[in-house]
């Protein structure tokens, strides 16, 4: 992968915590597929964009509920890894999320916000956005239970 | 979309029921996305099978969760459609996974079945599966509720 | 039922839609089993105290689950209620709530938020808090979907 | 307490496993508030029954649903205790629940069932029936995730 590629999934940081979750961010073969990028990393709260496009649909054109689900998911896991020391893996226990509206526009916005973090396990809330004329509308709305494989220097 | 394009997207029948959610399957740009086909099609119960690829990864090489959740939520939708009258329409009101195994494998598989169709409501099980060495593995569980906008001949 | 017992129920209000609440509350025999009454009332939040006693904890002494999703449960269906039409009424479709603490302390309120209100669904934000030393502790959050049988001058 | 009181929670067994769920269940301040005694008791299914009452009133008569989320989150837990060394002890991360029917009836009935066992969590399903005119009618149905304080030897 050279530079400009990696650049692509959006923002990184010196910060070994935050660095991590760009580094695993970029091992995702789905990311890829969707063309999703990290748009806001801080300490336990991630977004994840990605610019809509047909290829999304279900099969009234607008975007599939997994598409959100993807998004979604995958913000709340970096969420919580943006808060581990570094050499940490999240994995996903479980997801839940409510469809609020059917998702139409330009761009999508997954992001995932730590409200709990224990020894094991991080509870985070998740929300997913779609931009209608230039305004980003809340489709869905959840939460999800995410693994922590601590590294040790926790 | 020529025959051969159309076919590949699984199952067709005769029954008006089934015959609809082959048709609206056929319009999912997310289906042609993940390469998905309807594998199984009956009154209650659909099955979406795709070949896994790495295009679906997350970052340690396991299937990611949303590819899961979307295998899931569209067989649910489907399930649930395939009970309906033709002329109806469903939408995602809220799902629910948990993560049972990491997935790995050549092929995956989201099945729903209907458990309770109510008036307005469908509530689904949802389960996904991942051949490993010719064995189907159940890496997900869980349930999705499905709005039903029904034909008024139903 | 008397007068004082029927203050005893919470809060009450002249606004049409809030006084169902409490008239609706009055009515359920699980608020008086658990001692709860309105500590909150106002159009789409609602929030239910009751003292914490022996007769709700679990094995390990904490307030069982089940005490903490009642609160939960009822808290988002009269948040719903608070929003609707004089004589509508409301129907749990599905809660899901996370532990994120064991619950001690001498009083616990659960709280009700609308987040969304559809044609026919609610989404609700819920939270379950226990009063311990004088500070509020949240001890679960999650989610519920509520059937609004709306009354025909909405 | 005595024999007598002791029976009236229910089965009991000589497996330590099963054992442990019957003294762990006569600690439980909420299932001597619900009238609650285990009716099924085996390793990995434990099911829980109350007579109902109007204490259990919702506002239109209905069995409240939270009375039914103990009855399931408890079920679950014990159904998990149940494959555990003697000594473990059970908390619950999540459940969810969907409603499929309005309870009515003389009896209510939990049951857990453990689908999925890891090292540190579990995965159950839930069901609440209620009996009507001698028949049980399924009006809830979910999944519980449970967190296992494993006892050394298991």
């Amino acid at each position: 992968m050279n530079a400009s590629r990696r650049k692509s999934t959006g923002l990184s940081s010196k910060d070994p915590r935050l660095a991590q979750v760009t580094k695993s961010f970029q091992k995702q073969g789905v990311m890829k597929l969707l063309g999703g990028r990290i748009s806001r990393l801080s300490h336990g709260v991630v977004e994840i964009t990605a610019p809509n496009r047909p290829a999304f649909s279900q099969q009234d054109g607008f975007v599939h509920a997994g598409i959100m689900a993807t998004l979604a998911d995958n913000a709340a896991g970096y969420a919580t890894l943006s808060t581990l020391s570094p050499g940490s893996r999240v994995l996903a226990v479980e997801f839940k999320l409510n469809f609020m509206r059917p998702a139409v526009g330009d761009v999508l916005r997954g992001r995932g916000r730590v409200r709990r973090l224990g020894r094991t396990l991080s509870l985070c809330e998740v929300e997913v956005e779609a931009k209608q004329n230039g305004k980003w509308i809340s489709c869905a709305w959840g939460s999800e239970t995410v693994y922590c494989i601590k590294e040790k220097r926790d």
